[in-house]
């Protein structure tokens, strides 16, 4: 139907077309891996026209960038922290213990000689806030005599990031949230960490 | 030429061509990953007809799989372990400091859902005698009083795997040697490792 007023400038756009196109995006992405991934499935995916697809993102990239920071960020937006470093490994489990969580964090590590933006992305969306919420759990953990006085938190946390990435390589999706949990725990008892 | 005589059942095959598909086939693995490498491009790079790649090796997976085995174990089969733990440092820094090296580590590990077998060949080929060796080396560090008494040792390992992994996807590829090897000691540091 043809209107006969022009759109204002700032109307919220279809979110059903939008979610469709973001969701299929993921789907594609944890799938086939970014490189196997074109705008035409993801439009089939979607149900929607190619043309649909490129009136919102300039081109693949774009997309899935996109979608990373929907599925990371948006779904997530009342993110304040964790109650304390235990209560981040029950999270950072029971984020590990979902088959497609994994998937999705292996095409990210995957792509990263094909479509470095993505894994910047990544690191943008979740290394702002998360970043600094994991680094304030390390400090208040070694404030509390938990963590020896002299451990560079620089360097425990960014082992805490490999091994998260190490877990998704070699250890089977179907681990479970405790056994996972009790991987960090033991990774932090080795950086000499003792619960309270 | 035809001959009279059947060739030998255990005659030498041409040493040429396996060196030449096997070679393409790293190639085109280090540059394109596993998914976007076929039989036919690695013929055509190696300059041999796709029969003979057939004749050695039944499919991808096989290929790719014996390309593996043979950059990192029939390369090096003089390897009898390091002198200590910082000479192992060193060479995995040499090793981790070669751009091709580290884009052959992401393929491998950013095929994990599309060619397990060729994650799993990998462990396996280097998981035997080298993981061996790095644990002679953590055991004698700790034996030496370098390393707390009580660290978990299988842990500490696994976790010089999460570092390299972890390097791979978040350090510059032209980090350099010298830097490489201070990440690994920085991490092993936390471990409460003292050099002598």
């Amino acid at each position: 139907m043809k209107t006969s007023t022009p759109r204002p400038a700032g109307r919220p756009r279809s979110q059903e077309a939008d979610t469709a196109i973001l969701s299929a995006a993921l789907d594609l992405l944890i799938e086939n891996g970014a490189g196997q991934t074109s705008i035409e499935q993801v439009a089939r995916r979607a149900g929607v026209t190619r043309a649909t697809v490129y009136r919102r993102f300039a081109d693949k990239t774009a997309l899935l960038v996109r979608a990373l920071e929907w599925i990371n960020h948006d779904h997530d937006p009342d993110f304040t922290g964790w109650r304390d470093i235990d209560h981040m490994f029950d999270d950072w489990a029971a984020h590990l213990a979902v088959t497609r969580n994994r998937r999705l964090l292996r095409r990210l590590y995957g792509s990263v000689d094909d479509y470095p933006e993505l894994m910047k992305t990544y690191h943008e969306v979740n290394g702002g806030l998360r970043a600094t919420v994991v680094r304030q759990m390390l400090v208040r953990t070694r404030e509390e005599g938990l963590l020896p006085a002299e451990r560079d938190l620089d360097v425990v946390q960014e082992m805490l990031t490999a091994a998260v990435i190490n877990h998704l390589g070699s250890h089977p999706d179907d681990e479970g949230a405790p056994a996972i949990k009790a991987y960090f725990l033991a990774i932090m008892r080795q950086f000499g960490y003792r619960p309270a």
